[in-house]
């Protein structure tokens, strides 16, 4: 633990709030399909097309509106009216306007480790996006290097380990996904730690729990200081 | 010019093929629409809808689907057929699939160049659209460095160059857009070549000359090798 020199944090649902405004958005896409489906088949149809787009899409907002309005379209069996995709393309302006709200104990830790570490921080999704909630969250100043990419994978890791010159040992990642945040750094043999938030979005669950010397489960990011 | 020691390239319309893509889908869209107004009309109010997004949405294909979706809605007056927006998501999806054709000249000039500069590719727009055309293109591993940005404005030229760790009179931009490529990169003291490409944005076009001493005006990407 004492070799690490740079510590990534995941951004979004580990820094501040952000699942809870995509399922908050999907619960009132269903709402509104249950004309034709019941609430839980349209969150199965619209889960299966955003998955079907992600390789095309990628993350993020406008992804999804173009999901919503592709899923809307099939499952009304093109009998929707416009105004459903009218709301549609307004929900999502609305989630590209929400504002940042910090999780409980991040700028007390960002703070305690500042100096002491390089901070950066790592997330994936629509870059404007990200950059326009990292503006919004006042945390800019504490990061050394912000990495936005558009997958979270091994090879991302690898060449955001090797752009900032260190040996993976001296890598801890700390974030909520253990698909996105935890595993591609183990793997790599970098340090971890899962902090979990209690909304996941049904892509990135992982049912395996983990066990590996470099890792490390929290309770909240709070408890990261007593490892640091 | 000997000072030069990165050359920074822009990428879409500098080094391949894309804003015929971009005027090729907007055509089809007019056409689409012409039971409700003049082709010029529809033209008219798509840039409309997509410079008024802009801000929320930023570049790129997703962006211009959605706001192909807005306008069909609003220049119909919420009469289009859904068959409408079906055919824009198609045209957003062939889009994303295009393959990339490079610009004539081009490998000829990283060739000669690499090794004797560090060579970068700095653009803007979708993050994973972007990664998707560099790989395509085959030209990855003639650069040393890859920036992708949701703006080409003046801060994030000043960050591309103190994360290059150099002076702004050691960088060279060379692109198509005089006013995303060229201007900015003058004003902060680096140097620029403008290769123009035939076809422009509206949103893009620039009336003035430019006269500057870090300045020069290129017929083809070719021609940059006579000043290097």
């Amino acid at each position: 633990m004492n070799q690490i020199k740079v510590i990534a944090f995941d951004a979004d649902d580990t820094l501040w709030v952000n699942e809870p405004y995509f399922r908050e958005t999907e619960d009132k896409f269903c709402d509104m399909m249950e004309d034709f489906l019941p609430h839980h088949s349209v969150a199965r149809g619209l889960l299966e097309t955003e998955i079907k787009n992600l390789a095309l899409y990628g993350y993020g907002i406008k992804s999804m509106t173009l999901s919503m309005i592709e899923a809307a379209i099939q499952i009304s069996d093109k009998t929707v009216g416009l105004e459903a995709i009218e709301r549609i393309i307004q929900f999502g302006k609305e989630m590209l306007q929400k504002p940042i709200e910090l999780l409980d104990g991040v700028e007390e830790v960002l703070q305690a480790l500042q100096g002491k570490y390089r901070l950066v921080m790592a997330t994936k999704g629509d870059l404007l996006d990200q950059e326009r909630k990292l503006i919004k969250s006042g945390l800019v100043d504490y990061f050394h290097h912000i990495e936005i990419v558009s997958e979270k994978k091994e090879p991302n890791y690898q060449k955001l380990i090797q752009h900032l010159d260190i040996p993976p040992q001296e890598f801890l990642m700390i974030g909520n996904s253990l698909k996105s945040d935890i595993m591609p750094v183990l793997n790599l043999g970098g340090h971890a730690f899962h902090v979990p938030y209690h909304t996941t979005w049904a892509y990135e669950k992982v049912d395996h729990t983990i066990e590996h010397p470099n890792f490390q489960q929290l309770a909240s990011i709070k408890e990261a200081l007593q490892y640091l």
